[in-house]
């Protein structure tokens, strides 16, 4: 695969579709070193998954059948908002514990919204399932090169916007995110992969050697809670080389509220993971090293403005 | 008073104390056009009056007897920060309709914090008692040419980002901000001056030609909410020209509302008040006409945090 090309080529068809997010370079949390952001939690439906949507939808043609996806929740919103603006019909299937937020977003995107019980694995059994029944085309929420391609746009934007760093941090769930840095950088940085340590899809295939099964739970289960790693991002992460690190349900909280407290950049746990790596020492970067952190999501639950006057 | 060399000294002052706030360009809110936007809410303490304070504090001899501002929250929270950062020790008069949010944060600034009954007004006459008494150095929240100077550097740094529109548009409560942008600019860009209808200083002072108390109330009025314009702003909106306009507080709601649903952007009433006057139509630029919006505070109530899990 010839991911530069496939990169630069969905930059160019997702333009005007996808929102630029801002880039800042702050001091804080903390830290003894600054740290550059890109805050992509202000996509189009609150998380970088509308970039590999678009591309997708973008790239293929899609039957008379429409769009399915299986969701946590934001790669539905994504797809959902994606089909609706581009004219197609689409059906998300959602587990519970996607949350009243997400799942209202997705409804909002005016989509055919399925909630499943159990976790992301469920929902991709009954969107297979339909995928096989009518013939509507599957949107995977990260092991696709469609939907890698996609998300290697954020980091190709960004260099665009002048990032310094020489390690780029990013939170891992199912590895799509990921895979598109990897792919776009292709060892031209470091890269840190953080998962909580109740949902480490990619931490237990590299110990294992190969993608296993493991358990989802946690603060940021609903965004990050892959039951397995991806196969593109596996193999992507052992070509490219990948540091990966693992933090608390503890270290997520504190990072999220410290993006609020110190920055006023409210965000979901899994947006405020990469950060948590390293308020927490989980990654710790070598003197003069210059280090990035992607804020992946910010679909928040319950709703911050619910409780107004 | 060459505003153009007060305020690049104020930048030069003030560079690595302040935040570099984060730009976007951005279609949606139900706008046939594109927006630029500054995200200043993302300043320490969660809006633009930390330029002010730095800027003061550090082109003057602060005395024994240390600092001493009145202000609706915002200000109090930038002057305790600056002044805890710098080393000296601050007495904030707040009014009580600050609210909770922005009460607390001047405290964990370490401030020696007065909360008084009434409005900001009340704030200001017992902060000048204590100056009169003690010797401590008055931070004024808006009509001090080093405060003024100080909000400058928010539009400095603006042009420095690469801003492109041909008017920009913003709130005002006692002036400082505006007035920065109308020094700064000093003509080269269209200014709007938006005020909630129920805190119009401005607005009233520019009918009336010359200052006059209004009544103040509203839901940005704890940011928003001066009696009497400042002296500073209204003989730069004379000088320089401003376009004043005034929104509900169900157009300032609208727009706090579609800040986070559309761009997960959160902020206090007062920091969605420039875009509610495009939202309502309260300015309608003409075709063509390119427009920047700053989003000023982000000091929300309650603690959008406090809900979670």
């Amino acid at each position: 695969m010839n991911w530069t090309g496939e990169i630069t080529k969905a930059a160019e068809r997702t333009n005007g579709h996808v929102q630029v997010t801002p880039v800042l370079r702050t001091l804080g949390f903390g830290l003894p070193f600054a740290v550059e952001m890109k805050l992509e939690h202000m996509q189009h439906t609150g998380s970088f998954k509308a970039r590999g949507a678009f591309n997708t939808l973008l790239s293929s043609e899609v039957p008379q059948a429409g769009l399915v996806a299986a969701s946590g929740g934001n790669h539905g919103a994504a797809v959902a908002y994606a089909a609706s603006k581009l004219g197609h019909k689409a059906r998300i299937y959602v587990p519970e514990m996607a949350g009243p937020a997400k799942i209202s977003l997705i409804r909002d995107a005016g989509a055919d919204l399925q909630v499943v019980p159990g976790a992301y694995a469920n929902a991709l059994e009954m969107a297979q399932a339909y995928e096989a029944e009518t013939g509507a085309m599957q949107v995977h929420a990260y092991d696709a090169p469609g939907t890698v391609a996609g998300q290697g746009t954020c980091f190709a934007e960004w260099e665009d916007q002048g990032l310094e760093a020489d390690t780029v941090v990013i939170a891992v769930g199912g590895g799509g995110l990921i895979a598109g840095a990897l792919a776009w950088f292709d060892g031209r940085k470091k890269i840190v992969a953080v998962e909580p340590q109740t949902s480490c899809a990619l931490h237990a295939a590299l110990e294992a050697g190969a993608p296993v099964d493991v358990e989802v739970s946690g603060v940021a289960a609903n965004a990050l809670g892959a039951k397995r790693i991806g196969s593109i991002c596996f193999d992507l992460a052992r070509e490219k080389g990948v540091t990966s690190v693992t933090v608390s349900d503890e270290a997520i909280t504190a990072a999220q509220t410290a993006l609020w407290r110190e920055r006023r950049i409210l965000t979901e746990p899994a947006g405020a993971t990469a950060l948590a790596a390293l308020m927490s020492g989980a990654y710790q970067p070598s003197p003069g090293e210059r280090v990035a952190v992607l804020i992946c999501g910010g679909n928040i639950a319950p709703d911050p403005l619910a409780s107004q006057g």
